[in-house]
């Protein structure tokens, strides 16, 4: 959730219209808290997805490789029609083929007609400088949203409500939250673009490692830009999954660039399901992998200490990966990598959807999640570096920082599973973090 | 909350029976994880009230004041039979007389017998140096806590689960929570009192003004102890209440010592009724106005600036009082001053719970609640500095901690009552501290 901090905007929920958009891009006002679904004819709607251009076909030997949301539910379908359950055999073919690998850097216009909304900076500015890293981050961005807010609304039925909101100082964001729906109690997708001035103070806060950076006369032009999701669903077999990958770049007083990625992706089982476990860490592992062999245990093992509750000694949940000050080799094989974890959201989440889609579950199951989610809350507000640096940010929007809460949670005084339940093998990984591949 | 801050110890449910209590207060650890009405005999169970010698009859004029929760409940129950709704008239009928007009510090043993379970000192020890401030204050805590669960137990028909606990390096407390009761979805009402040694730097911080304290080798041994509570009522119509009351002894290098007190009694209700409001701050305010003209008007403020979430723009309740470093002019002043306040968290809050007991609320005003429950928990884990302290201090008792968060809360994204609505008038209070009396 770190890149909630790029949340620092006030709210304008009919941002678009104020924009004074040149008349070839007036269609893209039309977007402002509608769903792309109601406009026809605009934006590509559930087939999108295949539109990357994904062959059937798997790259795996043996395995039916699918390449999208549509591709799963069609598949889910028959499988899950009376039986819930499945194994990881039958997972394996869940798994879409990862988003990065079919997606081609092409004509800007014809990309942004497939987002939740025109992307936050002008479609004439992102073509006029297509090549610059902030226009790719932000086209990778926009797209991860609407690949993931896609395939959600697929599975779920109902349709995201799409905010537009600008920042008074520069950028804005693109907010997409379902609620109370068919599968997912909160859904909650951001995308934020900001820039201005920062103090020296604030821009060694940004980076982790505090790196100290000098401004004209102490201020440092910046531009900061993520997406960001955190997705609650109903059914306590479905973990809670949350998401963000960012890039940020700063300019120096004597014109040069420092520029850096952070992001991750990880699971919070209210049950713990160690073929779920597995399906979501290998996913991550083989994009990894790709990049550095030292990335996948590395981001590993950060993602559990930084997902920690410190006061109630425990992860908030089983992790996945989580990095950040990425600077290096170069900035082309980082993009690249991070573009490898962003095409790998769907694919983790969505097999993991689909297999619990209709197990049954009792009102304890709900109790304990509801349990579980407190101590969401509690990560949140007491630990996440994005939050707090969003709340403690004058003019930020909260309701983009906070709608990674859920719709409910629960506190319980002194609540200890029994031994030997599955709510307290649950705990026994939160409080010993495991490898699961 | 601040004074949640004390609870800086280890969770030991059994704790007294590991205290090695001499043979004549060996009748002390049986109340670990009892309620003290399962001993009879040995605890005043629900007349306790009453037997601070309060006499029937009021001291203003043609207006009845009764003397204990007791006494309240016997009054309304003819009132409220099949009529949630009274005047405000009625409601002054049903203050109790605040208990320290009542009270004697007499004997320390007798006064022991009608706690909630026994004192965290030993009791010979607080027999052995009864007019010292820490042995007067933990006494007051004591009684203050003993004196609200029975009026909530009294209430709710439920009992209180009291929960002992000590701490490694000095001191312990004494948890009486109940939830999930007949009107009371969560009441926690906590005792701490620790003793040990701090860093000069940690004991500054533990004073607003952080004032500079030197200590022998950079060490200053301190005591410190309060009672805190948060209610939250399962009835919408019904506010949520919270108070604390705290004490701190610290050595200098030179042994001279500094000492404060601190405290605080604040409302939240869920729907606003200007009739309890007025209630509620004027009871406050005459214990205040005893004291000195400016407590009242000078903590009520501070209230409002304490109470404040300020990324939502809006204060958490419609406060009450709020004060710390309170050691001026000297200390039997000050002890009297807030011996007052304790008094008043009864009367202050049961006249309240009594009128709206019975009265009727829908589906929606309950979902209102849960949203307001929500902004109370972004309050106490974002702001608070007691909670704060606390979960940054190792080997705290988190339970005691968080206790006063509320059983169940919501989030809802973008969640705006409709202009007019009650709701909406509650947060217009809310951003808008009013004077109520």
């Amino acid at each position: 959730m770190a890149s909630m901090a790029f949340c620092c905007v006030k709210s304008l929920a009919q941002a678009t219209s104020r924009r004074g958009l040149s008349p070839n891009f007036k269609w893209l006002s039309r977007v402002t808290r509608q769903s792309p679904c109601s406009l026809p004819g605009t934006w590509t709607t559930g087939a999108r997805f295949m539109s990357h251009g994904a062959a059937a076909g798997g790259r795996r030997k043996g395995v039916l490789v699918l390449s999208g949301a549509a591709a799963v539910t069609a598949a889910v379908a028959g499988l899950l029609a009376n039986n819930w359950h499945f194994r990881q055999a039958d997972m394996a073919t869940l798994v879409p083929k990862a988003a990065e690998e079919t997606r081609q850097e092409g004509d800007i216009l014809s990309r942004c007609r497939g987002f939740m909304s025109p992307p936050v900076t002008d479609v004439a500015v992102l073509q006029a400088r297509k090549d610059d890293m902030c226009t790719r981050m932000e086209m990778l961005i926009m797209e991860t949203q609407a690949d993931f807010c896609k395939a959600l609304q697929e599975v779920d039925g109902g349709t995201f409500q799409v905010d537009r909101w600008e920042r008074k100082e520069g950028g804005g964001g693109i907010s997409c939250v379902m609620q109370d729906g068919e599968v997912f109690e909160k859904a909650g997708v951001n995308v934020s673009v900001v820039s201005g001035h920062l103090t020296e103070e604030a821009a060694r806060q940004m980076r982790s490692r505090g790196k100290v950076l000098k401004g004209k006369d102490g201020k440092l032009p910046f531009c900061a830009m993520g997406v960001s999701s955190v997705i609650h669903p109903k059914n306590p077999h479905i973990p809670t999954v949350h998401f963000n990958y960012r890039y940020f770049e700063i300019e120096e007083e004597d014109g040069s660039k420092q520029w850096w990625f952070g992001g991750g992706t990880d699971l919070t089982p209210i049950y713990l399901d160690e073929d779920d476990a597995f399906h979501f860490h290998n996913t991550l592992k083989q994009a990894c992998d790709k990049h550095h062999p030292r990335f996948y245990p590395d981001f590993k093992e950060w993602c559990d200490r930084y997902f920690y509750i410190r006061h109630r000694g425990e992860t908030r949940g089983i992790g996945g990966i989580f990095f950040d000050d990425l600077d290096a080799p170069d900035q082309e094989t980082a993009f690249s990598f991070v573009k490898s974890c962003a095409g790998t959201v769907v694919p983790c989440f969505l097999p993991i959807v689909h297999k619990h889609l209709r197990q049954p579950f009792s009102e304890q199951e709900k109790a304990w999640q509801q349990v579980r989610r407190g101590r969401y809350v509690e990560f949140n507000l007491v630990y996440d570096r994005g939050v707090k640096f969003g709340l403690a940010t004058p003019g930020s929007r909260i309701e983009s920082i906070l709608m990674s809460l859920p719709l409910t949670a629960r506190w319980e005084y002194m609540h200890e599973p029994d031994l030997g339940t599955p709510e307290a093998n649950m705990l026994q990984v939160l409080r010993n973090p495991k490898d699961w591949v």
